[in-house]
């Protein structure tokens, strides 16, 4: 298929090269991809599309060894889709093997430091993403879930790997921010190096999937693995790279809270997730005559974004794409097909959701009861 | 009595002077002092030349109500004559009301930002460091003694209170460190409000005694206290301010491990203590016909404020001291003299901080365990 014909390569593939080339993030290749059992939607589609390291975990599958997925959650809000997109990496990555087990912190100082938000208060957006992880898949029997603020490890870890981190060197990585929002990266490190604590059974691979952005993280946190792996045997995690969705509004913005319209939550009524993808940013022509003569643009296009990151049956997309780059749909039918898609899928999500509260209550209060 | 011949207000009064004028400590009035029920050495001979609210213990003494008194020690050596004199004035302060409780920071996150000890070298200092607290006279009952890397209320705070600390602010007050350093500044703040945390019985009267030079992190302690006042119910802690004991090199010279031979440890055999006071810098004449003529200089001389700081016999300090003035003893025979007075005390001390080591090791085993 000539490149301009494949439906997984139309989002910011030049922005995401740079990360390639410049920091040395390593392309996700067909020949590694290959020696996954199996692939999830976002691997399929090109959506992961870079890693550092990730051949430790491969390695792990095959011979059947003991690794570590970590990721988690700044509880200030609740799941959007961009945290399904994490979610569901997680998911799939503990999938891989019956000997992967889930890290997931609830990064209530972040949400403390950088929202002001108290670790009272954030509970309550923990229990409701807790919910969502559930509902999304997880195997709970061989998932860790935590508070930042409750977990004297990572507590300790954040003060342990601040000896000698200068400020030339926060700024330069994080932007100028005060103490409190460079304390919380530092807890990050230790959230990502807790799987290899003595406690939780030493050193192992462990893989962090994240969006792009978060490299500058990895790399300061596989940085100060590597300064400590004499003495405490840190093997430098793992990553995998998504791209990033954007807002509703479409190439260039950022979903983000602060625009409501752009930004679609896990518990958004129906009947406004509809309101919010019909007023949706799409690669449509200025006419429908120029669309039948041109194509849509579907690289442009949040609906065809929305569908590309969120909806499994892959010949449906493909054909959605096809057919706009043809010029055989026309932008109004198509978010009534995407939408309604998306949203057969949220009313199931949100039934599993709500049945899982009092489950993610439960697991938060152990939680809270750790330190 | 007139100025010159107060045998208390020898050491670097103008220095402390100006730390009242400028930073608004306030003095330590006669009238004050006879509020108390009575008075320790420190007190008793101006050491402790100024306080900010201690009012509020006054009161809480007077009314028989509850108050926390807040101390700590890096785990990074054996106690020295400086610490000792912190661990007297926590355990005078103790003494003054049945009602006081004591909270004893093993400052083992310090440690490890400032002298990279790691926490599980550290624990060997602590072990040490809570034998001389006690066999200083420490009243265990009423002491609550924890690890800062292992108390997990206070690792939090360290978080909480950094919110909204600015870099520009850190420097001011600690000059240019990396960020382990400020961290564990914030960990600070935690151990001074600690004993106000719900868990600990909520807001409370609480006094610090501290050197001088530690009140720009008292002004930062009483700033957040303020700041989250409302939310929290936080009382600013009172403090008690010490001058500082010279390196028996003498005046202009700080005490430090660094320099062994102006510097004397409460595990130092007593003949390495005698050697180093033999070669302490006095206040003696050029000549000891001089000496006769003019008198000796107290105010300079390393042996007398030994003598001050930490000799009880009162007749016999002001002996000292008056003698000396009057040129009636040279420095040879007085330094013999006192010499031996510490020395017999030091032995003393030696044989209960012997006694006490197990039942230190007892005690940091269980703050151990906390988190």
């Amino acid at each position: 298929m000539p490149r301009e014909f494949d439906p997984w390569s139309v989002v910011d593939v030049e922005d995401y090269g740079k990360l390639i080339e410049v920091f040395g993030i390593e392309p996700l290749t067909e020949d590694l991809l290959k020696e996954l059992p199996f692939l999830n939607r976002y691997f399929a589609r090109k959506i992961v599309f870079g890693h550092r390291d990730f051949q430790i975990i491969i390695k792990a599958i095959k011979n059947n060894e003991e690794y570590a997925v970590m990721s988690g959650i700044k509880p200030s809000g609740i799941f959007h889709l961009g945290s399904k997109m994490t979610a569901e990496q997680i998911i799939y990555l503990q999938k891989l093997s019956p000997k992967a087990k889930v890290f997931y912190a609830i990064a209530d100082i972040e949400a403390w430091e950088d929202n002001g938000i108290p670790f009272e208060v954030s509970i309550n957006y923990a229990i409701e993403n807790v919910a969502d992880l559930i509902a999304l898949g997880i195997d709970l029997k061989r998932t860790y879930i935590y508070l930042q603020s409750r977990e004297p490890h990572v507590m300790r870890y954040g003060y342990f790997f601040a000896r000698g981190i200068t400020y030339n060197l926060l700024e330069a990585i994080y932007g100028e921010k005060h103490l409190g929002m460079y304390m919380s990266a530092m807890v990050q490190v230790g959230d990502i190096l807790l799987p290899q604590h003595p406690d939780f059974g030493g050193p192992k691979p462990t893989v962090v999937p994240v969006g792009a952005d978060q490299d500058p993280h990895i790399r300061l946190t596989r940085d100060l693995a590597k300064k400590y792996a004499r003495r405490h045997g840190f093997i430098p995690p793992a990553a995998v790279y998504h791209k990033l969705q954007w807002s509703l509004k479409g190439p260039g913005f950022k979903m983000s809270k602060r625009d409501p319209m752009g930004y679609i939550t896990l518990k958004d009524p129906p009947s406004e997730v509809r309101r919010k993808l019909m007023n949706a940013y799409t690669g449509g022509r200025e006419t429908a005559e120029l669309q039948k003569k041109l194509g849509g643009e579907p690289e442009k296009c949040a609906i065809y974004q929305l569908a590309m990151y969120h909806i499994d049956d892959e010949a449906k997309v493909r054909r959605i794409y096809e057919e706009c780059k043809q010029g055989l749909r026309l932008c109004g039918e198509c978010k009534r097909e995407v939408t309604e898609l998306f949203i057969k899928w949220l009313i199931k999500h949100q039934e599993k959701r709500e049945k899982n509260l009092s489950k993610a209550e439960e697991i938060i209060h152990e939680a809270l009861s750790r330190g």
